[in-house]
């Protein structure tokens, strides 16, 4: 294991503890891993469990140094593992040192770095609805360095051939393409997890993990993600790190010498969840269905993890907040958010929430009913018929997304069809706690693409994207959308995760140009481009109230506004043009004379009937 | 207007009082109403507000005797109307006298009786999912008196070749036919309103209510309504009223000569309401939206009842409290619950409920989205989000309705279809305060017939029917279901609303009694016969809770159980039979050791792997 990773800045190391350092070298094969590597003085939770990681260690004492004190030392019944927990409240930044002995008489030693934290770490500011946030994979999206595409150490070598395998996409690549995103009006970054993964197939999506302090080398270093972070913030946009607290991969080193058998669920071994996440909190389901549900494995190379046991627990407690300090984050997306142990998530995400109280996290709640959705929401009204709180400030809008699949196929203002299903979709909005901080997409990296379901229809692109950055929430988009990327999931992942054109070296088409675009790809860019742009300008489209009204014959017309600004957003989801008349949304209007269209800069006079052309959309500032 | 109905047992006019009497019968055409036309001493509430109707009447001074307090006299725009409120607390049942005066000088009086209460009417029973509750349209049932299907003074004249027409059923025609119900297993019975409805066109549905405290003389008199109650009684049976609190029809007698013009909502005059509920609770939506959903009429015959004006309120809440007592009767079931004055319907709910705490009421929400029906229960975490309590104590189970309306039909066992429709239900109890109080139906007057849907297929009506036996709630049948009746909604309301073949003489099929059915419908009735009086014996269906198991391939097993009794259900919903593992059971089955069948009687060892026929359903008492 590689600590310079973590150190770089390595302190000039004064002669009088050179000695001690050559012992501790000499001694250093006694641990294999120490995890967290190093900690932050100051955190608003003083304890800090520290697992050391050696053949046998469990056999050794342990102290430590600088008065510091030691709250506990667990061993479990794996005697390679020693979870020693010290007290760190009013301990300043600085390097400490552990001593392992046995029959009294230090066997070895081991430094430990206690960091400062950057100013206003734990106040940082996260993402919100002011925010548009775009989803990669990374290994999908553009390869800055060939060098790393594999990786001797790790199983899976690149092969671009291969829709499941290793494209070769990477933080460098990532790096690279600031601009471009910028360009679009992306504000805030959700790569796919870059940690190892080292399984030996499919390893691409990164959701099996190997290693979770350590970036996977085909990605780049742990240097590259903070580099990433840093250009990131530099350009005032966010990084959010796609989190996975549910199950690690199944090379993970501490699945191949489990620290106790309950570190994951077993049956003994595998077995795999039902995926029926209303077993959580319905009052009806049987015990073994909901066991089956949470402790049942995602996938079978995926071991479940048992956030029931306090010591996984607080390892990956410590592991999300290391890397927010450590990676000075911005947010967490948190990966099957719902098939956690229930108690034990909420949990961590109160852990994380209560050292960062403006840190936002967005967990997969990937759910077909608002009220399934709203239950894991904090605070949430629903949660609390059950005493259940689960802390997580932010869900993702599955069931619009459910709408908007559909919705601009269907051309029949019916009951419940076409537009209705987008309205149907807020009227429940008061089950929410917090309906503006809701993830709102058209697709992300397990849908079907949206150009795809809809054939690359650039009207009904325009009337989807154009909703989920007028909507409440937080609008997210994925990688390709802006240019028209399709690809159907019923060939498999791998066609919804396409290589981002003109991302490797000799690629045909480079979508990230405007030359190299083509003009279907370019038509695609200016709208999405223009419409975030303009998005960042006007506050009523962030956290504004919302009025919207009764879609009559498939229009849909709703009001995004606070006391200074008003936007009118008009939907015609018809083969046909409609006129709309003004009157009936007067108590929105007021005296308001003019809508602005922000796309095409037409002005709409207000006090009267006005035409809106088939499959199209306004977005009217009102003046 | 007849008052001899209401007071059949007219008392012995003692002579002293006969000059008086004869003095306010000489006046008595000052008055052509007076509603409550009687009440009783002793109500929870003391107030009552006594309506009195005459030309002019409001000129009066009005005086009351035998030292009675008047509380307030309420004057209209309207010169015809007097509100008289008095106080009855502590005053005894007896007859008080109300003297109307000009200038000082009686003009007229009008003798007003309280009468004695029932012993224990305040704490009278109700039904609830003990009950199996049988709904009826009266005139469709059977015609016990074809003698009164046509009045001189009412417009509409029976016609039974007319599908929206009269066909002549009443109430005696329900009261002969009360065996057939009994033997049936009905316990409670839900006839569709019984007022007056004197409507020119479809008044056969009742729902356009000319005179709310009279029964519509097609029917029978109040004293046959009296009749239909204690016959009930007499056989333990229960007596629902199909109340409507939102709108009267177009002929009752005071939208003929309003009282107050905001006594129904005008716009001015008709607009129709837009159906959309969630505007009732949506904090997205418009204030023209929810105003129009609730003040709009729900058709153009229908003026919308105000409830907001206290005088209609208070009209409303003492018209049912009055049909209650007079009537005797056991529970309400409320018409478009959730389009009346939401908070005016919160308030008519409560006043019933706070006169009897333990009167069951449920109410059509017909929406179809669980957590949308759950707001409008009574105590509903839901509605407390927004500090709403409408105090219903039942709702009715539409989302179960839309399941069972397509899941037989689906014989692949995808993630949401077939019996996972059923399944899925019930994982949202717990958004209910009370799910045990809850209707559950396959088909109702509003709906498609299921033997429509499912083309009279005996094994889908065996498995639809068993299921909401034995599932949580209260189930209601709909007359006709138990013989196979179907119809087509398709084709007009009066396609779902057929005869009740034998309820008219002359009928060539008879399904009323044994010899008469034919086979098809013997089958269907032996069937639903067997199992609701085995229903009435097991408290295990009733009350008891519910274990359900994730369906697998298509088979939906859950237990319903009390400490005394246990009930295994197992439903196959698949072409092909199936093996059942009872296994994964074991929670639910623990040390019973066999599985009685209710219906065919067969014993299932519930150690060993059984066998379920393709398409049929096991009601298991466990032993």
């Amino acid at each position: 294991m590689d600590l310079k990773r973590y150190n770089k800045k390595s302190k000039i190391v004064k002669p009088v503890l050179l000695l001690l350092l050559l012992f501790s070298l000499s001694t250093f094969a006694q641990i294999q891993r120490v995890e967290p590597p190093f900690w932050y003085a100051g955190m608003h939770n003083p304890e800090l469990q520290i697992l050391f990681y050696g053949k046998n260690i469990a056999e050794n004492e342990v102290a430590v140094s600088n008065g510091i004190s030691i709250k506990s030392i667990e061993k479990t019944e794996n005697p390679n593992y020693l979870f020693v927990t010290i007290d760190t409240k009013g301990v300043a930044a600085q390097e400490i040192l552990f001593s392992f002995s046995k029959n009294k008489k230090v066997t070895f030693t081991r430094k430990y770095a206690l960091k400062q934290r950057r100013d206003n770490s734990a106040l940082r500011k996260s993402y919100d609805a002011s925010d548009m946030i775009y989803l990669i994979m990374p290994d999908r999206f553009a390869n800055g360095n060939p060098k790393n595409d594999s990786q001797k150490a790790l199983a899976e070598k690149a092969d671009r051939n291969n829709s499941s395998g290793r494209h070769g996409g990477d933080i460098e690549g990532i790096i690279r393409n600031l601009d471009y995103l910028q360009e679009l009006g992306v504000t805030a970054l959700w790569p796919t997890p870059l940690c190892e993964d080292n399984d030996p197939q499919g390893s691409y999506h990164g959701y099996g993990q190997s290693d979770v302090y350590k970036i996977d080398p085909r990605y780049g270093t742990n240097e590259d993600y903070l580099k990433l972070a840093a250009e990131l913030h530099k350009r005032g946009m966010k990084l959010i790190m796609d989190y996975v607290t549910n199950h690690w991969g199944s090379q993970h080193w501490m699945i191949n010498d489990l620290p106790t058998y309950d570190w994951i669920h077993q049956f003994p071994g595998y077995a795999q969840t039902n995926y029926r996440m209303a077993t959580q909190f319905d009052t009806n389901a049987s015990q073994i269905d909901a066991k089956m549900c949470m402790d049942g494995w995602f996938v079978k190379s995926m071991p479940d993890l048992n956030q029931s046991n306090p010591l996984v627990l607080n390892y990956l407690i410590q592991n999300a907040i290391w890397w927010i300090e450590y990676a000075d984050l911005d947010g967490f997306r948190v990966d099957t958010y719902s098939y956690n142990d229930k108690v034990g998530i909420a949990k961590w995400t109160k852990a994380i929430t209560d050292e960062y109280p403006d840190f936002n996290i967005v967990g997969e709640i990937w759910m077909h009913d608002q009220a399934q959705m709203a239950y894991w929401q904090k605070d949430s009204k629903l949660g609390a018929i059950q005493n259940y709180n689960s802390h997580l400030p932010s869900v993702m809008d599955f069931t619009l997304h459910n709408a908007t699949s559909v919705a601009f196929n269907e051309n029949q203002a019916d009951w419940d069809k076409g537009l209705m299903r987008i309205y149907d979709n807020f009227t429940n909005d008061f089950l929410y706690p917090n309906p503006d901080n809701i993830l709102t997409f058209v697709e992300n990296h397990d849908t079907q693409r949206f150009n795809e379901i809809y054939k690359k229809d650039f009207k009904k692109y325009q009337m989807a994207i154009a909703l989920i950055a007028t909507v409440r929430g937080i609008p997210q988009l994925y990688y390709g959308s802006e240019i028209g990327m399709a690809g159907n999931k019923n060939e498999g992942d791998g066609a919804i995760r396409l290589d981002f054109p003109g991302g490797w070296n000799g690629d045909s088409n480079n979508a990230f140009t405007k030359k190299g675009r083509t003009a279907e790809q370019q038509q695609f860019f200016d709208f999405t481009s223009k419409l975030f742009q303009w998005r960042k300008t006007n506050e009523a489209v962030h956290l504004g109230k919302m009025t919207h009204y009764i879609p009559e014959n498939n229009v849909y017309v709703y009001f995004r506004f606070t006391n200074k600004k008003t936007v009118m957003v008009v939907v015609n989801n018809n083969l046909t043009s409609k006129n709309i008349e003004t009157k009936r949304f007067q108590e929105s209007i007021k005296d308001f004379k003019v809508g602005k269209d922000v796309l095409s800069g037409i002005a709409i006079d207000l006090k009267k009937e006005f035409t809106l052309e088939a499959q199209s959309v306004l977005i009217l500032e009102l003046e």
